[in-house]
């Protein structure tokens, strides 16, 4: 019988590490107690579907199911703690910790059912079924995050989709944007984030072909139970899509002991998460900076001695996530263009724990981006004030390309120049003479409009109201916003 | 008028370096000149999506792109290489080489047109286009490459269908599998390869934007030839459609000078391609060791000085790929993450050479990997001769499952330590008092059948009819196997 | 007073994880437990130093010390894993675990010494020392490790310095070498990588500038104890030396808030260790594959369903490290470049977790490593048996040398041909009318020398030798070498 | 006799490819070009060596040296581009580059010298040599670079060395620091890398070991020639260090076809001055910032159409080359990591274009580094204007540490909390009752001294002095700050 798992729950909340503030919260869904409960419910998922072909008898999975602790397709067993210790000991000599725990599962089997342990199954089966219902777990958190995060935005940008403000390239202020344009542009990458990382999730198989990739060691077994090569390979046959039910975890198209894509694409989609909430935390620690203060974290994780810091601590956290992220994605694609055989010589190994810290950082990422992005405070004074740090000149390159064809490229440079050296921009264009009429001769704009980086957006409203999609959007509670 | 191309034809053929033989053949469509060409077919492609949505005259637009080489739709211009020096030289001061291409383009055109070149535009709407159009020629001729090797390893899957074989895990031999089932992996990893690569190149989207990501420019210039800002407005809705079509690239959903999913999607998407071919290319390496020679590359690269040698050459530049890819995509996925502002300080230009280098390995490996599949030869004797290395004992797990419930793992065990020590499995077996028919009376296996690696493949045949999906295959001309 | 530490012990040891076997053993110096020691080891040195330069009374330093159980120089204090924790939940708020631990420990401290606690610092001159003196405790441990690995593998050289074998290159037979000079080579990378890292070790810094790196606030408090800016500034120019010497790490040359090049070095040092090991491992995984069985690993992981595998459990682990190290070491680099301002915005904090896994993972392998030179299993049958595998082909490099220039390149390779199809080399030799005289008319070598494997080996003697230096080992005791 | 090298001038300028402006200048020691001719020079410095041993007549190693083209000790042979178009195209075959080359070399040879090229070579000795060779040369314009922009640090640090300036951390304004010591920050980074850099070149060995790592081929070769097995020891035994001579590389201290720290030493001190570069560009970009405007680039890369930006470009394509620098890096770590049997199967090939590749980021990066820090200018205007941004908080962290005792935390806090209200600092402070008199009885500060930015810099001068070293420095000429 398990034992009581609130006696191990506090380790759960440490195991991330006093090192990882950017993997907060994860260790609920991938701390060690949770990959073991995860290997116990695929051995238990295994017998399981070993009744539902027809080949183990239906009462006894259900017997072991309860005497392991089975809770349910999605869940991973629970009152394992106790074992963890031994089994870390013991896993480097083997290699994985199944080899260990094999003998651990069956001496806590009533005699009559241990025979149904891990029957047929090789290490590979139960450890890459087993990361993948741990991946299942964690990336249905992070994807929830991410939602939180896109609702999020999706309000900071229509709250800010004619707020004018300045687009810096190149670290200099270039022309004018809007600050919603800005947003939905960490909405469209969060977004897509959030949809490639919901596919890869709905495809990530279970894992069962035993030893050599042929499941000859489960219709070994089969035909032992049932008496017929025929009928054994039948249920065999069904084996993978039973299983996959037991875990909620879709049928594998075939062995993947070296066909590591499922590793890979899950990888990639959350490298990609991350890349997305990376930009969004870029601009946010830029915007952030005392000379800019655009916008502030709610929290402003600051400093007692050092009272006049706002720290944008989500956002800081983020970025060393981002920064992290991209080296473990490509871990994972080394160790899949290194399998070989059928199983692989240090490669498949090589993939745990690194899965296991891309799911942490993005699960952790994701959680700081959604209190991020639900707290981020506009200062719409900065904003206005930033625009104008340029005395007007935001708007050179209209002034470039309206202007040149009336009163010659050098002329508009020469404007441009005084306006550096002093000069009101309004003014200058003013006295130019017959530039009023020549503009309106053409249909416009007039001088003020010229002048005015707000009449210089272009599609900035249009785009916005295309990454917002959904009306919905558009009757959400006020903004955040607030002068500075 | 162009220049003559050919006189500059055979710097293509050696741009990829003495020093990169993996990427052998990827320079007709990523060499400078190709990039060079891209950068000036955009610049064409936009004057014409000006015309196309009424802006520009159809008939300048139509002009312009025969001075400058226009060619169709996916292609690009030429006749520009001797440009190439200078750009080169002069790219490093203003960042790009945009930047000093505008003026030689304009130098180039005729009086009436320059106003038209690069009209509204901003360096990163023409570099990050032209990158799209080399990516898709280039993972146009990567896609036929990993097709052609999908179906020579379709034809070899299938002609290895029934050729047991050792299946090897961690370096050892394990239980029996079929050749075909290896193959039928190889096969399975190429194919998930190519589907993801033809999504992302499905999606691949032109870039139009303008310097703060809001079109204005381009509104601007819209207005100043319409005369009016509501059909300008109008207008440059329809232009980044227009101008994707005439770059056959996807319309982008928005501004993606800080969204930089289509890079990292489509890096994903080629370093998954190099991570198939890495598998395959381990195995062959593995399988043409001397003492192994169950494959050999048809080419063997030799040496004279050592002619016993056959050098899996192609698996060996496929293995560099394989390590090299990874490197490669994870900076796509840095540079995304550190996008910042509405152009970032440094991250974009961190994609460029490093997207050209991963599009040059993936055509590279895909290349070798369709030249070595389609010749790789299969000694059929060393299959057998290596299937007995471990004098039947391949079938031991099979032993183990099946013996076990009758005559106890004890006894199994030391069947298997006195074959270990010389005994002969089949005698051993057959010596076993009332094992044949205790065997018997449980529906089998007989003695022969457990002994009998070719017995011991499980659902091999039907998983290798899975991964060849369509039965086209089965009819296949005869096999590339020889015995050895 | 620290609580019980026997009260947590389980926890240490199963830290590392299930899912790390690559990084056994190397909890009991990194795990949360001996961070959080290391901090406040760090605190504790601080106000040591203090008194050390004559700011703070002794006897008060002497008090602290005791109450927060400080253990001496390299050592982390013990008891606060109660703490573990609320610190790892609170960290994320502020960014770094340091911020909660600080009132922590203030409420530990008696009341009149609480004002020395973390007086003058800022989190990072904290946090940053405290890494130094973890890494320094877990790079003495993969020192030893490494040296460990060193002394078997000298043995092993010694031992199989006139073991002719096969040398393979792009896993072809190619010439003969000898088994020594293979070991050789495993020697002279490991013996280079342990000179980097107990060079990098040697430069550990501590870190102590103060919130902008000037030590501005060290002064500020110095000037309040002492009464006198001179003296405040004489006393804190010596503190860093003081504080460095408290930890056993080296004294900073100036603030390294955003100079990472202790980190960098260390990492690349750390990586360059599990470089040499992967190459052992690699070799050792290739020469135990079934077929080739040159070596075995002592322990041979083995499986019960499979007897007659014995796979290399330890160098597959150490291979799957391999994989990872350079991963973590470019997020270190990637971390340094992207330093900025006087304490970094993301960067920083991307360090951490992993350094801390990089030194967890050169630790576990070298004690695999360790253990797999100390055990390694030769077998010189197996080794004999492969060289005869091409015939005696293994000396065609030789044929062609030495015969070229008295038969002509035709007829050797008319020689080598017949050969590989099945006749006898040195009746090939011999049946060649003149050759004997020809040989020994230039000084040899005779026609048995010639096709002689032992005789084809070039300066492997010298260079086993010279790898081996020291005479020391060549009174070693017996080989570990077996007949297969 | 060689070609006309000016007739193949031109591709050396932009072989970089437009898609590289961070490599800008490196093409002249790095291209294609220059790699066969380093492959040249190692086959001829063979020669040369196999004449210094005695081993082959001087008269031919001089007539050889003379028709491929010796140009001396470090330098390349030219004049053979015209061979690159087919080299390249038959190097794939092969894999690697020599195996082509040689037969080419022998047909420019004249038929009494043709036995001579490449002999007893494998070309793993040739490719090897030349790519150090190669490296040596980039190296060495790299170091110089380095120096440079280490003489333009120096100066800006001791120009700067009492410019009170912010000192930020986490993006927000801390405490004050100087722009000497930032800069010195800087300088202290490049220097280290510089250091590093020029030990790693000091190691560069020539590679010379033979097909197996034996040099049995050279022995079999001086035998032929000297008629005498021992002598042929005696002179092989030298060859190794007479061949290094000849190209300038260090004497290996035996084969390194798989022990491969020569190339990660090297990669890993280029990744670290690509590293310390990076954190000069980060800064630079920052404070390059239109709100913040502290530094601007001399040549302000411009936009004609955005007169008022003034781009970092330099400082934009460092940091790009250090988000690629540390992905290069790590693949020569995997390359190293995955070596084995006596030539790697894939990962030696990985090394090539990956380590030329670091070598042209970080010369180019080098170059750049050199142009932006001799033009650094510096706004003084700026810097003190946003000292004053906090409205004199930027001392907060002192009065905490010196008010506290004083007047209590409660009141610090309270006094700070109406200064961010608007209140003015020093009449707050004044105001304080009894506060004058309690300071002047500690021995100070005074109030005006509290609450001044440059009186709180701590050790900053004495830092920057550390950093500088030499007294060379002070007497430097004036300083590049402007007025803003």
């Amino acid at each position: 019988m398990p034992t009581d798992p609130d006696a191990h729950a506090p380790r759960r909340e440490f195991d991330a590490g006093l090192l990882s503030p950017a993997s907060a919260g994860s260790d609920a869904v991938l701390a060690d107690a949770e990959v073991l409960g995860a290997l116990v419910a695929t051995e238990v998922a295994l017998v399981r579907a070993w009744a539902e072909v027809g080949v183990a008898p239906r009462a006894q999975a259900a017997e072991l199911s309860s005497a392991l602790g089975w809770r349910g397709t999605g869940e991973v067993c629970t009152g394992f703690d106790a074992w963890l210790p031994q089994l870390a000991e013991e896993a480097p000599s083997g290699g994985n910790p199944v080899i260990p725990l094999v003998p651990q599962l069956r001496d806590r089997t009533a005699p009559e059912l241990r025979h149904w342990v891990h029957r047929g199954a090789t290490s590979q089966d139960v450890l890459d079924s087993a990361l993948m219902l741990i991946a299942h777990r964690a990336g249905r958190e992070t994807l929830q995050q991410l939602r939180q995060t896109e609702t999020a935005l999706a309000q900071l940008a229509h709250t800010g989709q004619d707020r004018v403000a300045v687009a810096r390239t190149l670290t200099q202020h270039a022309v004018p944007t809007t600050f919603g344009l800005r947003v939905a542009g960490w909405l469209r990458g969060v977004r897509r984030a959030t949809e490639r990382l919901s596919g890869a999730m709905s495809e990530l198989p279970a894992q069962i072909a035993g030893a050599g990739g042929t499941l000859a060691g489960y219709v070994a077994v089969a035909r032992a139970e049932l008496g017929s090569e025929e009928r054994a390979v039948s249920a065999v046959g069904e084996l993978p899509a039973a299983f996959a039910a037991e875990l909620g975890l879709a049928t594998p198209e075939g062995p993947w002991h070296t066909v590591r894509w499922p590793v890979t694409e899950l990888g990639d989609a959350l490298v990609q998460s991350v890349d997305a909430l990376g930009v969004l935390a870029a601009d946010v620690t830029t915007l952030s900076r005392t000379e800019i203060g655009e916008v502030a974290e709610s929290r402003g994780g600051g400093s007692s001695a050092m009272p006049q810091k706002r720290n944008p601590a989500h956002a800081v956290l983020i970025r060393s996530a981002a920064i992290r992220a991209p080296h473990l994605g490509a871990t994972l694609h080394a160790a899949s263009a290194l399998a070989v055989d059928e199983r692989p010589d240090g490669a498949w190994h090589a993939e745990w724990p690194t899965l296991r810290e891309l799911l942490r950082l993005a699960l952790g990422a994701s959680t700081h981006a959604a209190e991020l992005a639900a707290g981020l405070a506009v200062d719409t004074d900065a904003i206005a004030h930033n625009l104008g740090k340029t005395s007007g000149l935001i708007v050179a390159e209209r002034l470039s390309i309206v202007l040149g064809p009336i009163i010659g490229a050098e002329r508009v440079r020469d404007i441009v120049s005084r306006v550096r050296a002093g000069a009101a921009l309004i003014e200058m264009l003013s006295a130019e003479s017959g530039l009023a009429e020549a503009l309106a001769a053409r249909g416009g704009p007039s001088i003020e409009e010229l002048a005015d980086p707000a009449q210089y957006v272009g599609l900035a409203r249009q785009l916005v109201d295309a990454a917002l999609g959904s009306p919905a959007h558009t009757d959400a509670p006020a903004p955040t916003e607030e002068p500075g």
